[in-house]
C-alpha cells in the first residue's frame, strides 16, 4: 500500500510538471504570436487550451482518487491539496494564453514596435516569473519561490503605467483607440499570469516551511 | 466520530454561505459606490477585503482539518473538495469588488449616466447571477445552478459589446478616454465575476449530479 502510494504521488507531480510545460509554452507561443504578428500560431494557442482544460480534469481527478483510496494525512495530505491548487492555477495561466493569442488575432494590421510600449519587456518579465515559479515546484526550492514574490511587484507597477502611457497614446492620435485597448488587455493579462505564478510560488513556500505568504505584502496586485 | 464529523461539515457549509454573503455585499458596494460615485463606499469595499481574505484562509484551514482528522470518503471528500473550490471562487469575486470599487474611486469627476453605457445593465445581471449561483449552494439547487450558466452567456455578449462601444464613444470624444478605460475594467470585471459565480454554479451541478460540466459549451468565456 505505501509504495503504491508513493508511486501514485509521484505520478501527480509528473503530471503536473507537464502541465506546467505545455502552460508555459502556451504563454511563450502567446507572446511570440502577438509581438511578431503571427496568427497561425495564435490560433495554435486557442487549440492547445482544450489540451490543457483535458489534463486539468484528469488531474483533478488523479487527486479526488488518492485522497478516496489512501486517506493520507499530514505533510501528504497538505502536498495533494496544494497539488490541486497548482493545477488550477495553470488551467486559469492558460486562459490567460488565450486571451493573448485572441488579441494577436485581433490586431488587425501589424502594429508598429512602438504600439506595443513596454509589453515586450513585461512578457520578457513575466515568462521569468512563471519559469521561476514552475522550477521552485520542481525543485521544492523555497528560495527561488521567494525571488518569484519580489518580481511579481514588478510586473504590477508596469502594467500600472501601462495604463497611463496607452492613454497618452490615444490622446495623440484616436486611430490607435482599438491597438491600445489590446495593449491594456495584453498588460492586464500578463500581470493575472505573474500573479498566478505567485500563487504557485506561495504554495512552494508554503509546503517547505509550513507558513502562510498568502494576500501578502501589499494586497492590491488582484488582477483586473 | 461520526456525529463530530456532520457537525464539522455542517459548521464548513455555514461559512461558506456567511463567506457568500460578504462578497456578495461587497460586489453590492462597489457597484453602488460606481454608479453613484460613492468614494467613501469605494473605501469601505477595499477594506472590507482584509476580511474576505482572512475568512478564506479560515476555512481553507478548517478544510484541512477536516480532511486530516476524519479522512472523510465518496461523497463527503467530493463536499469538501467542492468546499474548497467555492471557498477560492469567492475570495476571487471578493479581489473583483476591489477593482470595481478602485474604478469607483479613480473616476475623478462624477461621470454622466451616458458614460456607463450598458454598466448598470450588467450590473443588475451579474448581481443577479451571483445570488442565484450562492442559493443554488445553500439549497443544493441542480436546476437553479444551471440557470445561471444559460445567464453567464448574456454578460458575455454585453462584456463584448461594450468594447465596441467605447472605441465609439472615444472616437467621438477624446477627452472620454480615461472614463472609456474604466467602463471597459469594470464591464471586464463583471464579466469575471459572472464566470466565478458560474464556477460555483457548477460544482453544486457536479456535487447533485455527479458530471462534470466544466469547460462548458463556447468554452471562450475565459475572461479578460
Amino acid at each position: 500500500m505505501e509504495r503504491r502510494f508513493e508511486r501514485d504521488l509521484d505520478d501527480l507531480k509528473k503530471s503536473l510538471i507537464k502541465m506546467g510545460s505545455v502552460v508555459e509554452e502556451s504563454i511563450a507561443n502567446a507572446l511570440q504570436a502577438l509581438l511578431e504578428h503571427d496568427s497561425a500560431l495564435a490560433a495554435k494557442v486557442i487549440e492547445a487550451d482544450v489540451k490543457i482544460n483535458a489534463l486539468e480534469i484528469e488531474i483533478d481527478n488523479a487527486v479526488v482518487d488518492l485522497m478516496a483510496l489512501q486517506q493520507p494525512v499530514a505533510s501528504d495530505l497538505r502536498l495533494i491539496l496544494s497539488a490541486q491548487k497548482i493545477n488550477n492555477d495553470l488551467e486559469r495561466i492558460g486562459d490567460h494564453a488565450v486571451n493573448i493569442a485572441e488579441s494577436a488575432r485581433d490586431f488587425g494590421t501589424p502594429p508598429s514596435k512602438e504600439t506595443f510600449l513596454e509589453l515586450p519587456r513585461m512578457a520578457e518579465l513575466t515568462r521569468g516569473i512563471l519559469r521561476d515559479a514552475l522550477d521552485s515546484f520542481i525543485l521544492l526550492n523555497p528560495k527561488l519561490a521567494t525571488s518569484v514574490l519580489e518580481q511579481d511587484d514588478r510586473v504590477d507597477t508596469l502594467n500600472r503605467d501601462m495604463t497611463r502611457k496607452v492613454i497618452e497614446m490615444i490622446k495623440a492620435d484616436t486611430k490607435s483607440v482599438e491597438a491600445g485597448l489590446q495593449v491594456i488587455r495584453v498588460s492586464r493579462n500578463l500581470e493575472r499570469v505573474a500573479d498566478l505564478a505567485t500563487n504557485i510560488a506561495e504554495e512552494v513556500i508554503f509546503l517547505t516551511q509550513a507558513r502562510v505568504v498568502k494576500h501578502h505584502a501589499a494586497d492590491g496586485a488582484v488582477g483586473s
